[in-house]
């Protein structure tokens, strides 16, 4: 199926400042969103790889929060700094940047169905 | 890695009513996205299937659009009434909703790096 090679979505959901969740925007991830949709333009990916404005991806406290599928890397507190790292070492090399990968004991989800039907 | 063991985006952007694209979000999808969420956690599956609301899937024709991941099945003109056979077919059953797939010729996206630094 044709499909974006690489989709990568980052969290931009906004929360009252008053929420001690906090929130991925409050954080400065329109700014990650907006820079990885450029430099992925320069870098010559445009409907190669698609960077994506997400809602809450549930990992509030690791914000910014970005995942890469079809791989379903995760990346916590991610800034403007290391968007270059992700797209050339990941995205181009398809190497993770481990330094920024949520340990997986942080990470909301659960990999299997209780129930047993599972569908994978 | 813990994660979810599948994660539906619903497009729910929302664009200008006077842009000829159209949008999701006027085609009922913030409506099919609380579908998803509520029936998910009806049917068990809260933090093991994740449906999350997303900024524009770039297939604005298609609307309203959701992609699942890991496989990265996309669907299109998506509707209340379909929500259920989506979770019960697919997601739970494993087995893609075909009446409802974007045939490939239709999906945005280019499935190669052009460049031939291919990362998968």
């Amino acid at each position: 199926m044709a499909k974006f090679q690489k989709h990568v979505f980052i969290c931009v959901n906004e929360r009252d400042p008053s929420d001690p969740k906090g929130c991925c925007a409050a954080k400065g991830s329109p700014e990650v969103a907006a820079a990885f949709k450029r430099k992925l333009h320069e870098r010559g990916l445009k409907r190669v790889v698609r960077a994506n404005k997400a809602m809450c991806l549930d990992q509030c406290a690791q914000g910014v929060t970005i995942v890469v599928y079809p791989e379903a890397t995760w990346y916590g507190h991610v800034t403007l700094d290391d968007v270059d790292e992700i797209i050339e070492q990941h995205i181009v090399g398809g190497r993770p940047v481990e330094r920024l990968v949520i340990p997986p004991e942080k990470l909301t989800g659960i990999d299997a169905v209780p129930d047993g039907s599972r569908s994978r």
